[in-house]
């Protein structure tokens, strides 16, 4: 497996992939690396003949008082298990590689309201520094495709029309959550958890596979399913709820109705921990 | 010459050169091309092996109150011109591909003062449209260079930033401005001009070429040659003064001092038409 640390290197070796006649696929990530990321690994890997993945802790989607310091950071794990799944290079570059000279001025952003919805309400340059870097990303290794996790389901729905927008002619590709034995959806953040706390953080899958439940019972009114969800994650003491919304996939705006298309996402608290969870009817 | 409607067309031929080893060129333009632009295509013809232009006018770059709608079209002219330069393909799609399904929510946009001096002053969504568009066609075309005219200098400066602080990895090459024979900056926009302002349009190069002079014989004080510019143009009975400004040409931002590396441009309708000049101390 390659490591580059510039962009240049990266260029320069996807245009020899790309001169070669070989498909290349993307999988941005900040590293910390678990089974969720080898996941979109292998995913790239069925759907691309070479596959890129970067590690970059990315400061601008950070908020003031938010984890950027603390977030976890293990290169050295992240490069066997990336090496491990078939990965042909890692992009490690860094926080001056990608904002040289005292930092940036552009930025690509989503002037409606999608990145103000959900996880938008509490982290509102949030998705700003996301589409910025993974154009960024995009423009340096010019994949055929890019990989991201459903875990992140609004930050989906918003490269995808990011993508779309700028006309990149690049494929995204949404993988399924990967959880825990116990339910627990994979997160680098998991690691933020003490024992009791781990335990708590049950609630959201649990408040997860309600939800799926009382929808395929045929219950179609939101607010009678997110009621009972809610209700659910309000009985752990450890637990406090930023939002639990249903809306539509493709406009992140509020629905009522449960059905094809609605993406139902949360964010609890667990401690000062920051867990999102969430599912889609599809 | 390769006539191409759709971005998917452009992207399949820009891969099939490169693939082969061939680099591209870009040189965007909004059509009723003139001898500046085949300026363009020449610059470009001698620094890669394929060239694609595009011919589009692009809506989000034209404020309310604009000239959008009277803005000159000639596509069968434009391909004359194209072809005999040795065009190797361009790419002149409709509205609708470029803003689909009524239209986009993602801009791409310097966050500083660059596009808020100049022509940012009355024209606040121009460079916020120019940036989006052009980040477009590299998106669609990934030419090894892009060539722009050095006439619209603040243009220049915000995509060279844009280009950098997106890692575009395009070198961004400025060409210098072509006149005609009695000094008139070439412009699309020129067409707009009765034979009369025609003449009284004359005042921009002379301006030009009355600052070029006062600098050559040693004036240093940018107060002083801004003062002789306007009040040459001030003399013309058909001209109104929009801006005539002194600044860096890396920053945009004004300076007192006339020196190497600073852009002197003005805005100056003449009638309804608004005309630009510039020149830069190298």
């Amino acid at each position: 497996m390659i490591i580059a640390t510039t962009a240049a290197e990266v260029r320069r070796q996807v245009r020899a992939w790309q001169r070669a006649g070989l498909t290349v696929g993307l999988v941005p990530t900040m590293g910390y690396l678990h089974e969720g990321h080898a996941s979109l690994i292998d995913c790239a890997k069925r759907e691309c003949d070479r596959v890129v993945a970067s590690v970059f802790v990315n400061p601008t989607q950070f908020g003031p008082g938010e984890d950027l310091e603390a977030y976890p950071r293990d290169f050295e794990h992240d490069c066997a298990l990336l090496s491990e799944h078939g990965c042909d290079m890692v992009f490690h570059p860094a926080v001056e590689e990608m904002y040289p000279d005292g930092g940036i001025v552009t930025y690509v952003e989503l002037h409606n309201d999608m990145p103000k919805q959900l996880c938008g309400v509490t982290r509102p340059i949030h998705f700003r520094g996301v589409c910025t870097v993974v154009s960024k990303l995009f423009n340096i290794a010019s994949p055929d495709k890019a990989f991201f996790g459903q875990k992140d389901a609004q930050q989906l729905a918003i490269i995808r029309r990011m993508a779309r927008d700028m006309s990149y002619g690049i494929e995204i590709i949404g993988c399924p959550i990967v959880r825990d034995a116990d339910g627990l959806a994979k997160s680098s953040r998991n690691t933020y958890l003490s024992p009791e706390e781990r335990k708590a953080a049950l609630v959201l899958s649990r408040a997860v596979r309600l939800g799926e439940k009382m929808v395929a019972e045929g219950e179609t009114r939101a607010a009678v399913v997110l009621n009972a969800m809610q209700t659910l994650i309000e009985g752990e003491p450890l637990a406090l709820i930023d939002y639990v919304s249903a809306v539509s996939l493709d406009t992140l705006m509020p629905v009522t109705e449960m059905k094809s298309g609605v993406l139902t996402a949360m964010a609890v608290y667990i401690g000062r921990t920051r867990l999102i969870d969430n599912f889609i009817i599809r």
